[in-house]
């Protein structure tokens, strides 16, 4: 199939930094790419894919900081789509919060069928142009996302997918000195608070990796600076993917906080794919990743937390893994839209 | 004529506090109404206008803390006048920097032929944006503004207007204790650093009035705040209209001292009908609003403006008044915008 793919431009694809959609569209972009399809990327130019590129603009948003006006560059992306739409069998769009929203009125009433996977919260706002523009053709990233606006022409949920080969397993966890994990940016809706309280009460040492914006450094000043010792609590910054897996794969657990409904979450899933289990709130999509006391543990609160961290030798790291391969694969991603795709062309 | 106008979102029409582009469109709206014809504004929900309100969302997005994604109502307001395009013969668009210029994009292949006023600057961001879309139907706001971006399909240049007789004159300068005014707001681009400067070397008291952003404190703290004493520099605050219309009939003269090529300039168009004179920079459509020598002077540095402003009592300030009555009146805007609905309708 002709696919072309539209990526948020404030990262590359993938991206230098964070940027969870860019990562995920180069990703899933080289497995079409060995299945043999003819994949077009609409990415900023400084893109590097495994198909051909339509670069906009010459480099990332965020990596060029005499831009005053990002939003215009969404819309000529948005065009330059159209423009080049009957060259293709499939226009995937990936939606983002903000700007990313446009793509949904901007690429309607084109003969080549367009599919958007929805990677951002619902909210107030952008609820009711979903609800506008509710016969277009969606992909949910989770049930719970889509069971939070129904209605919608969803095509189906397609969990995002890992490469398990690119994730160490062999590593045991450190079982002299166990420590847990805390990844994800440093701000109050992720919930670091919980996961420092819930460690604390467990009496096991737990190691914060991630990013802090200017935003949020009060939030971290108040909330996680106080407990920082280098024994107890650490604070590691925002690490590379070599650093952020040998990280998981160490570790007795992970911590997952978040207070606010993730429709997705990458950390849990990379940590399985590790063999390290999760120890998670029941939020979000949660309890779709994490097979509760097979591949960690679901809990309403810190304190149900830190009982579960005291079980977390029960779980088989090996299950955890096998989890991923079966459920949480590249492969059965690129699948599923394959058949979205299938789906969109007939119908 | 049945006229749609677009106004943006940010504040109601017209504003509670600062809006340029609303209040114009609520005078223009007005106007048009009692020359006859059927005039729907797509405005905030709690807009009030002399025709009829098509109301997106509840509130203007500065009023509502709650909204995160202000976006998407510009995205819904565009699908709105898509929606009833059929029940007008001409939709004017008010087309304003960042999510404002979507309009240009989203607006396009209607029956019902739309006028996009740009309000905005133009920068190396938006003028690839304008570009690509340079066959549709643009207004400029000056001749300078259009000469900063040529090629795109101008209707015309309609200056903005305003109602003479909301300004006062009677009221003469107070020439005992005579002072000179800044107004706008307070940030390096609009020059307030210029305009002491120009005072203090004149020897002439300046009052200053306008919001200061909290992004702006620091400017103002380093270059403005160092030389206010209440005698010779004073800062005044953020004025309502009739506060702000008082201070400018009471001034001997206005400053104007963007370095920034501003579009247009409501100030020193609100202080000539006041009776007020002005002395500016030679920057932006500037020199198209004041008549040098005549309504004021144009100067090349806070040197050249020290200078003029000892000049300022041989300006009749009759004329100053007269020039806005028959070059910058609502009325003249107003047969400005109707040559131009009556030119696309037939073409």
């Amino acid at each position: 199939m002709r696919i072309a793919h539209v990526a948020p431009l404030w990262e590359s694809v993938p991206p230098q930094g964070y940027g969870a959609i860019e990562s995920l569209v180069a990703e899933l972009t080289a497995v079409q790419v060995a299945d043999g399809h003819d994949v077009t990327v609409f990415a900023s130019g400084d893109s590097k894919v495994a198909g051909n590129l339509h670069g906009v603009g010459t480099a990332a948003l965020l990596a060029d900081p005499d831009i005053r006006e990002p939003e215009v560059y969404r819309m000529l992306q948005l065009q330059e789509v159209r423009d080049r739409a009957a060259e293709f069998d499939i226009v995937h769009s990936h939606v983002h919060s903000n700007t990313g929203c446009m793509a949904v009125p901007a690429l309607r009433g084109l003969r080549t069928p367009v599919i958007h996977t929805v990677h951002c919260f619902f909210n107030k706002d952008n609820a009711q142009l979903f609800r506008r523009f509710a016969a277009e053709r969606y992909i949910a990233i989770s049930q719970d996302q889509r069971s939070r606006l129904p209605g919608l022409n969803y095509l189906g949920t397609v969990h995002h997918g890992v490469d398990p080969e690119c994730f160490p397993f062999g590593t045991a966890a450190d079982v002299t000195s166990p420590y847990l994990v805390f990844l994800g940016r440093i701000r109050p809706d992720k919930g670091v608070h919980v996961a420092i309280e819930a460690a604390r009460r467990a009496g096991v040492p737990l190691r914060i990796a991630g990013r802090i914006k200017s935003c949020d450094r009060t939030y971290f000043e108040k909330r996680v600076e106080p407990y920082l010792d280098d024994r107890t609590v650490s604070f590691l910054g925002e690490l590379d993917f070599a650093a952020k897996t040998s990280l998981l794969a160490g570790a007795a657990g992970t911590l997952m906080t978040s207070l606010i409904p993730e429709p997705f979450g990458m950390v849990p899933v990379e940590s399985m794919a590790c063999g390290t289990p999760v120890v998670s709130l029941r939020t979000g999509a949660l309890p779709e990743l994490v097979r509760d006391r097979v591949t960690g543990f679901l809990a309403d609160d810190a304190y149900e937390m830190a009982s579960a961290i005291h079980m977390l030798p029960a779980i088989n790291r090996a299950t955890c893994r096998q989890h991923v391969t079966s459920a949480f694969s590249i492969r059965r991603m690129a699948d599923g839209y394959a058949a979205a795709y299938e789906f969109a062309a007939r119908h």
